[in-house]
């Protein structure tokens, strides 16, 4: 395994791959890497010849000073972790080469990315797909890990990498979770014992909004309204917020059986940690119409039958 | 020669070539080809082994309506001269397949993007970076060709490649002008025939500019103010802007000759048709200080001998 911090190098190594016929895998990340993120790796190890992590704490996604100064850096670990885990090239930079000081271009996408995490972080996601397609275009055609963790980011860079025509698969991974169904996050290694239990409350909150859902409750509010009501049943726990949304655009549907997949949301702070974690969940399949004038009914049928052909998320 | 209109066929063109050892180049236009264009079109052919050319009006850069309504479009003309100088592949799509209705990626420079043009025509060169990345995008590793008519363009477009670390070296080529001074333009096309004669003005600014400098002006804005006042003098022209700018970031600089590189710019209105032009300027070379305190003799001496070394634009 080779560790490179240039650019440049970072891009001639991957070619010189490809031009020995390597297929090429790139798993993005910021470092302090966790089970999550070596099943991202080995998800790339197993389909692909040519596997690069890149670990770059990215200053342009933090909105808060202190939160970037704070989050995690262990890369002596996170080399040996992916060595471990049958990584070919570590590309972990510095802050100066991804940003030079005369860096002016940006890379954005509308609509989604003023949602929910974007609407929290203003900024957050123009410093996610910034950095991202500067990694892309490093990289070179690949196909790209990103875990359903961070949902919504897997969306923005799915939606940025199909307008820019660019050639990257970028591939969706389940989020790992502990056995209390906690998210694994680098963010997770700041929580003290009582808000590490305390942090419990977002799964909890989600598998009451599935079961919600499971249980033919079709307007997105009240599912939401489900969601955090039990986020609010933890005294260490701070709502931001609990939705049910459409999984491709992010929009909140009219009814949650007019989404094309749904998936829910939810964000809260823990102590002084913010968290975030979602997952999928299944309009029951219809048998007849429940009320009348609802015409997008075949669309959501369709959409029930794909996902159960593609298999769910977490 | 292929005619694609496809992005993704385009993109599989380029790569086949590439695959059996072609280097690619880019010549991307508007159409309306002219012997500028063709001047691009030769200069690539000499120089790569599978010429490109993209014809696309692209309506992101377009602020008005009816600037985008009436630009001149002339396919079969276009392909006839591409195929004649000895293109290998036109590319011509659609705009629902450049931008599909849920396309919402953008890519923009700051700074640059705000000055002169892009004060002028809000979102221009956001349209133009948007597009350019996406070609980009699809053409892979090449030299992209752009005329020095739309200088600040082409900056813009350098800033772009070189901030997303692209795979792209961008290649400017000097301004083809009429016998009288006319830079080309399929702007020109719009011209009534006393218009078409009020037209050489902003070149007789642009040389009245750099005598201005070559008679030791140093002050940018009695250079801009020469140009201005030999607009002026025309009737059917009215002037937008005029201007002497650092040639990397267009800012207008404290003196002349502390300038990296300098540019000279006007824009002005023709009748109903909005025309620019630019052209370099030397500051003549120093033998000693003028006045005391200023620093940066040796940095523009050292951009003279540059310049020298390289030759000149227009």
């Amino acid at each position: 395994m080779q560790l490179v911090e240039e650019p440049d190098a970072f891009s001639r190594a991957l070619d010189r791959a490809r031009d020995a016929g390597a297929s090429i895998g790139l798993v993005p990340t910021m470092g302090a890497l966790h089970a999550g993120h070596r099943s991202l790796i080995e998800r790339a190890v197993a389909a692909r010849d040519h596997v690069a992590v890149s670990i770059f704490v990215n200053p342009l996604q933090f909105d808060r000073r202190e939160d970037l100064d704070r989050y995690p850096r262990t890369l002596d670990a996170d080399v040996s972790l992916c060595a471990d885990a049958g990584v070919s090239t570590v590309f972990a930079p510095r802050a100066a080469a991804m940003f030079p000081a005369d860096s002016a271009t940006s890379v954005s996408v509308a609509g989604i990315s003023a949602r929910w995490e974007g609407a929290s972080r203003p900024g957050h996601f123009d410093g996610v797909t910034t950095v991202v397609a500067k990694l892309f275009a490093l990289a070179g055609p690949c196909a790209a890990y990103f875990g359903e963790k961070d949902f919504q980011q897997l969306a923005v860079v799915r939606r940025m990498a199909t307008d820019l025509f660019l050639p990257v698969t970028i591939i969706g991974c389940p989020t790992v979770r502990e056995p209390d169904g906690l998210a694994l996050s680098s963010r997770n290694a700041h929580l003290s014992a009582d808000e590490r239990l305390a942090a419990r409350v977002l799964w909890r909150a989600l598998v009451a909004g599935r079961d919600a859902v499971a249980s033919k409750e079709d307007r997105p509010g009240a599912v939401a309204d489900t969601m955090a009501a039990v986020i609010g049943t933890e005294p260490l726990a701070r709502l931001d917020y609990a939705a049910a949304v459409d999984a491709e655009d992010f929009t909140v549907p009219r009814s949650l059986d007019a989404a094309r997949e749904l998936r829910l949301l939810v964000a809260a702070v823990v102590g002084a940690v913010r968290l975030i974690d979602n997952c999928d969940a299944r309009v029951p399949s219809v048998a007849a119409p429940r009320r009348a004038g609802r015409g997008d009914r075949s669309r959501s049928a369709r959409a029930a039958l794909r996902r159960d052909a593609e298999g769910s998320g977490d």
